[in-house]
């Protein structure tokens, strides 16, 4: 693709995810026509990191912009950019690309697709189940859903940014898998936590219990990814309990909606409410070994 | 080593798995002494399949082996198998070498050594973390504890079982380890359960959700193992819900001994009680996700 058809590129939200996909867009030749973020210094920082001009105005992010990511913090924030009077990123929205990579509800998608196509702009999810790290480096791994035609149309841009596109089907579907996703790996994060907990308490070798749970039935991503953290301590946030929390009550909701009892999922999200509640919500997801483990605080009595 | 060096061998609980052992050894060469089991139907479909002689009673084994591999079903028949007194193994049991590979109690574990240590016995636990196919063929992963002469003494016997073996500590810690593991495991399946039943509910295909699991941190062992049977409700038992049952209650009885709170572990040795209640508890553990689905049953009003 030459550069020439290279849309101009807007990211609204540049938060640590959204600034590094921003480098990301620029370090594969995208045009940088704004970023906006509601806090001033964050916005401030991503321009000055990246060399985008910085946009007052969500209407100045869709006027500069031929393609616009929205990396937003939760569904009110996304239902925000997209209100449908005062700024918003609908003014002036028509023949334009909206691609919509937070996690939030899969009603919230449909709904933004809804009013966006309602000014004939086009619009998909692209949700991330991988960090930031990766959002640099162009190797997320990106679940898309929305209309196909829009899919083609952004196939470049999202290509730049992921080592593996997987559509997947309407809007809404891609952040329903995306909350599964979520709701499983946060499970199974419950449960290592709890293994190791009871392995240390009962005095053995964690190091070596790890091995024998990476050659058995117990092996798992989160095994390789939180296992030594969980033993070591180490809980510097990748991706934090405050998010674990959120989308475990995002499936939870789900489930309930569709009548379904999920005692895993309802228990992981009590643990992960936990953390927040004490103040731990800011530590990364494999800090709820510290709810688990013997000696470590804050003890629980519930 | 040669065959004159190989110790004579005996097997004690001649269910499938126990069968399964026996046949192996007789492959890799050893000398059967006898073969043993409370149902005698068991014990002559055993002798018959393997050439083995049948002992009629549990002081013929031990009179008749050098090495005794015990695969009873709980920690009553292992205790019954080891009684003080009446027939039992210990009659006669000095100098010989008794290997334990049932999943039991880790205390049952300690008490069993210290009676056979009594006797001037040796014995050891060998906890798998495996099932048929790969005791039939010599690759089970074998966890073993005790003292670490018992092991080097039973190492060839033991690489003859297994593709892997791993020496954990003293007696009773590989079955600590075997409980954590399985613990483990059987959340993670819960998990996947429920996340397959969710997507289900919400109309995802479920092979594409398996698809997207596995590339991401929802990944597990339990996921390549599990995944398609729960899907194709594919229930042929390979590790029960029964088992998966008691496993989960010696795990959390070593976290209430220890005073920990594992409310994953709680919620999953609950679900695998409602699959015994439901007289589903012989399907195997894949079955759980006859609970999670929507249209499955039984409904639960829990």
């Amino acid at each position: 693709m030459s550069l020439q058809s290279k849309p101009v590129v807007g990211v609204v939200g540049v938060g640590r995810m959204g600034a590094a996909m921003t480098l990301r867009l620029r370090d594969e030749g995208y045009r940088l026509g704004a970023v906006y973020d509601v806090r001033p210094e964050a916005a401030e920082a991503s321009a000055r990191e990246s060399g985008a001009p910085r946009a007052g105005t969500l209407a100045g992010v869709t006027a500069a912009c031929d393609a616009i990511v929205t990396v937003v913090s939760d569904d009110a924030a996304m239902d925000a950019i997209y209100r449908e009077s005062g700024d918003s990123l609908l003014e002036g929205a028509g023949g334009k690309l909206f691609i919509n990579c937070a996690t939030i509800a899969p009603a919230v998608h449909v709904e933004i697709e809804r009013r966006l196509a309602a000014r004939g702009a086009a619009s998909l999810e692209a949700c991330m189940a991988s960090s930031i790290t990766q959002a640099r480096e162009g190797t997320l791994y990106l679940m898309v859903a929305g209309a196909p035609e829009a899919f083609e149309r952004a196939r470049p841009l999202l290509s730049a940014l992921a080592g593996s596109l997987r559509f997947i089907g309407p809007a809404g579907s891609a952040a329903q898998v995306k909350a599964l996703v979520n709701m499983v790996m946060n499970i199974n994060t419950a449960a290592l936590a709890e293994g190791l907990a009871l392995g240390d308490a009962l005095g053995l070798d964690l190091t070596m219990l790890r091995e024998v749970f990476a050659q058995t039935g117990a092996n798992s991503r989160v095994l390789e990814t939180d296992g030594a953290d969980m033993q070591n301590r180490e809980h510097d946030v990748y991706f934090s309990a405050a998010h674990a929390a959120k989308d475990s009550h995002i499936a939870t909701a789900l489930a309930a909606e569709a009548g379904l009892r999920l005692p895993l999922a309802e228990a992981t999200a009590a643990q992960y409410d936990r953390m927040v509640a004490a103040g731990l919500g800011e530590l990364d997801k494999s800090g709820i070994a510290e709810l688990t483990f013997p000696g470590r605080g804050p003890h629980s009595d519930a």
